[in-house]
This record gives structure tokens, C-alpha cells and sequence, in this order.
């Protein structure tokens, strides 16, 4: 099956949805872009979807945490039966980049028109689907969108998460218009594809068109609390001192050399990361009082994390022995490793073999919504290239033909899975 | 002389000026603040400071930054002799201490209320003075009052100083009635005490009611910045990674430690902090790819703060070759350590024997108002106990009968210097 996925129109899809929240940089290639949850540029970048679903000729459904669905019900279908599902998120973090999440929703729109276009003939109906707030950079929970849509957090629940200023989730949704009342349920889909950048080297390094991902590495965040004494930093001796701040780099020291060890010594796709310190109160004159750090820990088996989790556990401990400080230490986010689907990372490889892509297995370090999704239904992640590996960053790029090849080969697993 | 400070005259007035900006704390002996300049709280108390010179009649004049004067000119004085004055300020910290700053002005303001109630009869007018953002919380620059006013910094650059929003300190000001036009010069005055809450331990463990300062350390403000590389903490390798908060975290403990060192080895007295840490993009799933760091540092001799700032500079040199970062080091404020007058020393020490109060010698740790003006006249700084010398605290603590003494021990200086 060979599909005329039009790059051309693919790259204005993308570069139209990369000016919603654009960050000016001093150098012409870093397109950053910041589309946080209920913002004005997060509002466009909907409205501009479901503007191309329309003129696609897709029937549109928005749940009541903003999920988007575009579906193609062809002639050929059988409107009851189980959709086939692709696509990905369109919010990034802040002073991201215009690829993450993106890519993945326009290329399931890319692979629907290529198809129609093609005259294929599915057996089923096609979904394209945007989850919200893949990225947790607003309401403080990643995967957001898939997580309610699998049930793996309860809609109420989520509606009520606040962003930084006190709004909820649910007043944001109603006030850019996208809390909706249809149901999005990807336990009914037959499969779900996800195309996503790698935001790693491995393609880059094995030259390879696109990566079939085997398994999605487990994932925690945990939330550390350090608390000293704020005092006055000149009238305050350095012995009679509960730092905070120095405790908390010990600890960021911590946890890092925990992570380093464990890729010396047993897996070497373990990552351990201090992403976020907020320090009070903050000022150049006052020993810090207290610090609080959020951590993000991950592997493909749930031995390696437990030894990173255990480790920043264990330095706290330390840090109260020797250095008075208070501690406390939450897990409010904990995923295990989920593999991906086989059926449908054959049908991915033989559509790369058919296309003349070259495909090649890898694991993926990042969060995905296919991860969640997996957890109802067949689900498989695809990955095209990333430069440099670089991405949450204005530098993250991924090459226009690049892109077009990834989606040629998402276009075929989807052609031959909906054709099923 | 001994004169009829009144205690509770001057704790109503302190216990009033607190409820401006009040922090709520479940422990009820934490009296928590935070009066930021140009905020409500920074209105409400100042407009009730103008209501209270006014109440003991003193003539009031405000500057074009916001310093405000209370001068009283008893008809035995010539009203053209150079004043005496005496004063602090009245904004804090974040969740500040409500002693801090306040003690000194309102005890000034009973001083006055005391030696005319008393009868004394001074030869020159006396001045009541609050300077503007001595702590520097809000526009980025400590002692701003006081160094325009004795010439150290230009006004028209500091009303263009910043706050976090963008506002500048003329505009805040202006809202809130506190840019005024009248000349307010230190350089005018014959002499100028401080009284201040210690912020250390000294007074409390040698039971002493009152200290007389020797020496106010130097200050050094430094600002580090640390680029690493912003990256997706899940599919960036741990060798991969170029991590500012990983590295601006053996920077906090480098300083921490050269302190330290220079503690042991030469001088006691000496401090070393990085009291602000901001990092960005501050997500838990990214790697940190920005951090900015504020470092004081304090000591009586110029050289042990050079060994310190010193230890700073080589720390970021190593940290760019071992870990690949870029940094940049600036070093916006310096002062070098001051020594008081003797002959104000004197006039406190003879005033608290009148008074049978027990005054010692002690060098601050913390900058004061008194250091800027220092530079254009005789100056004097006193102390007040502080309870386990936690100040820019809430629980920062001076009991009522040990502010009531060091007023005591102020008035009379104060009425020694005005009668010569």
C-alpha cells in the first residue's frame, strides 16, 4: 500500500499550529512555543483543529476534559464498528518546542486525508485525537486528557485541579470553550496508534526513518520537602545555620549520582532528574527555610526505579541526621513500564518495509498518552527522528522530510489496521 | 539624665504597625509580616507613622524616594542648627519579623515623645527618619532609601528601579502617595543613631541590655547564572545531560563550604549564603536548563570576603570545565565594612550607665540604614536583644521590656548629642 501523504500540506499544518504561543528567540532556528492549558494560544491552536477536521470532513467530539476527536466514518465502514484511533496532544511546556504533540495529531490528520485521497477503503471508522494537557505543565498532572478518557483518573477529579493562579481545570476548559458533554472512550477503539518525536538520538545515531517502540518506561514523580530556618544571611553565623537550600543540593547531588549509578551498574536506560526547586522565601540576604523539589524518575523495569526512589528516600534521612533539617517525601504520580502491542508494531513494520522506510525497535525514556491508553486497548508508539535528541526546548527540531516519512509509515499501519 | 521612655506607648505603636502586612501563622508567637514597598501594607504603615510625627508634633517632609522625616524643633533650639536624628525603616522581608526595621523608628519617635515630656532642652532640632527598601525584597537593591539620600545612589535611577511585575519604584511610590518633593540630607545632620534588633545571639548570652556596634561588616551581593541545556528528563540520557541545577547545586555547597573555611581559619565572623536560587524551566519533567543564584557575603575585613567571593568565582570556572556549563558572575553590590563613631559610641555608653543599663561592644553582622549614612556624618548603631537571634522570621523576637530598655539608652544619647 503506498499512500501520497502530502509533506507540503503536513509542514503548513504544523507551522500554522506553531504560532499559537511562539516564544522569540535571537536565533531564527529556535521556534519556541508555549501552549499551556486554557490559555489564548491554547484556545487558537483548538480552534484551528477542529477548523481542519471540518474541512476534512470529520465528524467533531470534545469530552468534558477538552479531549478532541476528528473521525472519518468512509462509505466503506461499518459505522459500528470499533474506530481505529490516532494522535497525540497539542499543549507543550513552557518555551517548548512546535514538534512535541503536534506532530502526532496533524500526522493522523495527514494519514485520514492521505487514505481518502488514495480511495482506501477501511473497514472501520478513523479517529484522529488531541488529548489534553499531555505535558502536566498547568494543572500538575501529566497525560491529564488520556488519563480521564481511560479511566484512570476520575473526570470530577481532574476538573477541580487548579493551575497556579487558583482557576480550575473545568473554568479554563469553559472559558476557551472546550468543555464539552460527548463521551471519548478508548476502551471502544480497536487500536491506537501514537506517532511522536523520539527526544532521544537513537534513530539519529542508527539513521533509521522511524522507531517502533517496544516498551514505555515506567515513571514516578515524587515531591520532597526540606525545611531549615529562614534567618538574616549577615547577622547569622555559619554554625548556627539550618540551611535549606544547602541541604537541597545535596540532595539534587543525590539523587543524580543514584541515577548514575544505576545506568553504570544494572540498566542503562535509568534516568533520575531534580526538574523544579522552588526555594523560601527566596531572597539574597536570607538563609533559605525551606525548599521544595520536584523529582522525576524512570526506567523499563521497576527494579531500577525503586533503587533511585530508595536513594533520594535514603538522603533525606541523612540530611535530617546531619544537618537538622525536616523532611518529607510524597509519590504522587507512579506509572510501571507498559509495553506496546505486537499486532500493531508488526503492521507498523510492515508498513515501513512497504513504504521503503527503515524501521527499527527502541524503548521509549518519555511519558506518552499511548501509554495510558494502553492500559484499555492495543496501543503502539511510533517515533520519528529528533535532532540532537533536543526537545522541551525552543531547539527541538525534527526534519520536514522526516516528518513525512514517519507519517508514511503511520498512514500504512493505519491503513492496514483499519482495513482489518 | 534619665527619661520617661514609655513602654507602652512604644509597644502599642509597635503592635499597631504590625497588623500592616500581617502574616497568620498557626503558632500563635509567630507575629509574622511582610511590608513590601509600594504595597498596601507599605501604605497603611506609613500613613500611620505620618498620623503619629503629627500627634507629637513634628514637622514632616518626605523625598523623592519615599524617605519620610519627623522633625522636632523644641523652641530651645535654634531652628537652623544641624540636626540630630535618629530612625530606621519600616519594610521587610517576605514573612519578615515585625521588629526588624520598626523598632528603630518608633523608638526614635518615643526618644523625641520622652525629652518633651521630660523637659529636656535641646540646642538643635531632633529627626525622626524612616528610610525607603532598606531590605531590597522588592526593587532588587538594599538600603535604596538611605543611599540616595547620602548621595550613593542616583535618584532618578533608582525610581527607575523594577519590581518582579515591572513597576518601577517612582511609579509605586507615586500610587501610593509616597513621592514626595522635599530635600532630605543626611549630610545636614550632626549625628545619627540606629537602634536595630540584634539578629544574633550576642546580647542574649552575655544578658546585656543594649549593644554599641564597633564595625558593620562589608556586603558583597553576587549574581551567578548557570545555562546548562532544558531537556525532556525522560528521554535524555544521564550522560547526556547537561544540567544547570545539578551544577548550581555544587555551587551552593562550594560556597557554603569556603565560608566555612574561612570561619576556621581566620575570621569567625564570616558569612557566605545563596539565599535566592531560581531555576528554569522549573518543570518536574524537564531537565533544568537555567539557573540563576544571589550570593552575600559579609565579614569585618575586606580580605576574608574576597577569600569567599573568591571560592565563588573558582567554583563556577571548575563547574564549566567538569560539567559543560556556561556561567556568568556579576557582582552588582559592594560595600566595605564600616566602623561606627566614637564619640556617638561614647554618648551611648555613658547614657546607658546613667540609665543602669548594661551596654557592650559587638560588631552586626547585617547592614543597616546607619552604614550609608555613616558615609556623610557621624553615626552610631545600637542594638536591641533578639530571642535565639532569629530575625527576617516570623518567629523573630525582642521582648517588650528589652525594646523598652534599649529606648531607654537611645533617648539619652540622643539627648546628650542634641544638648552639646
Amino acid at each position: 500500500m503506498d499512500l501520497p501523504v502530502d509533506a507540503d500540506r503536513l509542514r503548513a499544518d504544523l507551522e500554522a499550529n506553531a504560532a499559537f504561543g511562539r516564544v522569540t528567540y535571537e536565533a531564527p532556528e529556535k521556534l519556541g512555543r508555549t501552549n499551556l492549558t486554557g490559555s489564548a494560544a491554547n484556545r487558537a491552536a483548538r480552534d484551528r483543529l477542529v477548523e481542519r477536521f471540518e474541512d476534512a470532513g470529520l465528524e467533531v467530539a470534545v469530552d468534558a476534559v477538552g479531549n478532541l476527536v476528528g473521525t472519518w466514518v468512509p462509505d466503506s465502514a461499518d459505522p459500528d464498528a470499533a474506530p481505529v484511533a490516532s494522535g497525540s496532544h497539542l499543549d507543550s511546556v513552557p518555551e517548548g518546542g512546535i514538534f512535541d504533540g503536534p506532530l502526532g495529531v496533524y500526522a493522523a490528520l495527514e494519514a485520514v486525508r492521505a487514505m481518502r485521497d488514495a480511495g482506501v477503503e477501511p473497514a472501520r471508522p478513523v479517529a484522529v485525537v488531541s488529548f489534553t494537557e499531555e505535558e502536566g505543565a498547568t494543572f500538575g498532572s501529566g497525560l491529564l486528557g488520556s488519563s480521564v478518557a481511560t479511566g484512570a483518573t476520575d473526570a470530577d477529579e481532574a476538573l477541580a485541579f487548579e493551575d497556579g493562579a487558583g482557576e480550575t481545570l473545568g473554568e479554563a476548559l469553559g472559558r476557551i470553550g472546550y468543555r464539552g458533554d460527548d463521551e471519548i472512550d478508548p476502551a471502544s477503539w480497536a487500536a491506537f496508534y501514537e506517532l511522536h518525536i523520539e527526544q532521544d538520538t537513537v534513530l539519529e545515531e542508527a539513521g533509521a526513518d522511524v522507531g517502533v517502540v517496544t516498551t514505555i518506561t515506567g515513571i514516578t514523580h515524587c515531591e520532597a520537602t526540606i525545611e531549615g530556618e529562614a534567618n538574616h544571611a549577615g547577622a547569622t553565623a555559619m554554625g548556627d545555620r539550618t540551611d535549606a537550600l544547602a541541604a537541597a543540593s545535596e540532595f539534587v547531588l543525590d539523587v543524580e549520582a543514584a541515577a548514575n549509578e544505576v545506568v553504570a551498574a544494572e540498566s542503562d536506560s535509568a534516568v533520575g532528574t531534580v526538574g523544579s526547586l522552588s526555594v523560601s522565601p527566596n531572597a539574597t540576604n536570607v538563609v533559605p527555610g525551606r525548599v521544595e523539589a520536584g523529582v522525576d524518575v524512570r526506567d523499563v523495569t521497576r527494579e531500577s526505579m525503586e533503587t533511585i526512589v530508595g536513594a533520594a528516600r535514603d538522603s533525606l534521612a541523612r540530611l535530617e541526621r546531619e544537618r537538622g533539617v525536616q523532611t518529607a517525601f510524597e509519590r504522587p504520580f507512579d506509572v510501571a513500564p507498559t509495553p506496546m502491542d505486537d499486532r500493531l508494531r508488526d503492521a507498523a513494520h510492515a508498513a515501513a518495509e512497504s513504504a521503503g522506510r527503515t524501521a527499527i525497535d527502541l524503548h521509549s525514556g518519555a511519558a506518552h498518552d499511548a501509554m495510558r491508553v494502553a492500559a484499555v486497548t492495543d496501543a503502539s508508539l511510533l517515533f520519528a527522528p529528533s535532532r540532537d535528541g533536543i526537545s522541551h526546548n525552543p531547539l527541538e527540531w525534527t526534519d520536514w522530510r522526516d516528518c513525512a516519512a514517519a507519517t508514511d509509515v503511520l498512514a500504512g499501519a493505519l491503513a492496514r489496521v483499519a482495513t482489518e
